[in-house]
């Protein structure tokens, strides 16, 4: 089974650490979404030291953050997509962390989609950790590392939602 | 290489058919996106009739759309979801469409995002071809098809938007 079907949102990881190089894949894989007028108006801040991966909970449903082995915070630039008028691309970044999250499943690693748009307070934490310019805002926060158990793996298909030739 | 870095915005399509088994996985695929609290804030319309292909374009930059074997519109369900209170769940609805574009990567079937919301004029043009209800909106249409040739490889990574420990 491919990883799109094998990805499940994993919060607890072993101690193993994750190398440089698949780090950097994921990087690459967020990199390779596509992106309005091919914009391109995210950046990637990659943290994998211990005193900060601890600092990045931003309320205690994100509590799992502290304990992974890395993290990738995904965040949006507002000035870097016409068509948005200074807004930030949400579309632009969810296909991104999609892709990180789909290629995190591809190499066994476990990861959980935690948005910090558009919730204010996650936003503002965020902000305050990295010093983050205006035009740079936090989108979301991916714990990486090696699942503590394999995930359960699941039918997802609803045919209820699938409307053939009309609504 | 795998999907994700694979994947291309494809225009040009053959004649070949799509199998109903690949249109299955695609929506399968766009089913398996993690979602917030597990809404599932989706639903999808699969075109693969002739004269309905023929009335999805929303304009003059999306009328490959006429010449696929198929498309999938990817609708959100603005009542489905808390944490949005009645908006469109963007970030769900993106996740969903980036796995069915990897999924058709995966096969070798090519596709092209063309996104729907939030430009108005392509959201009421769905709206009337498909009758839809109010809380029901059009999000993104995806054309799929054969490539009438094989898309070009390249390298997207990119070293600056990379920040390692800090902004």
């Amino acid at each position: 089974m491919n990883a799109i079907f094998a990805r499940r949102s994993i919060r607890n990881y072993t101690d193993r650490p994750v190398s440089e190089e698949d780090l950097h894949d994921l990087l690459h894989a967020g990199m390779s979404a596509p992106t309005a007028n091919n914009a391109r108006p995210w950046e990637f801040i990659l943290v994998t030291d211990k005193d900060l991966l601890a600092k990045l909970p931003m309320d205690n449903y994100t509590l799992a953050v502290k304990d992974a082995q890395a993290a990738i915070v995904v965040c949006g630039d507002s000035t870097k997509d016409k068509m948005m008028q200074g807004a930030l691309n949400v579309v632009d970044c969810s296909a991104a962390v999609e892709n990180i999250l789909v290629e995190a499943a591809d190499k066994g690693l476990g990861s959980v989609y935690y948005a910090a748009f558009p919730m204010e307070h996650r936003v503002a934490h965020l902000r305050e950790v990295f010093s983050l310019p205006e035009n740079i805002v936090p989108f979301a926060v991916l714990p990486i590392g090696w699942p503590e158990k394999a995930p359960e793996v699941s039918d997802r298909f609803d045919v209820s939602k699938v409307h053939e030739n009309c609504w």
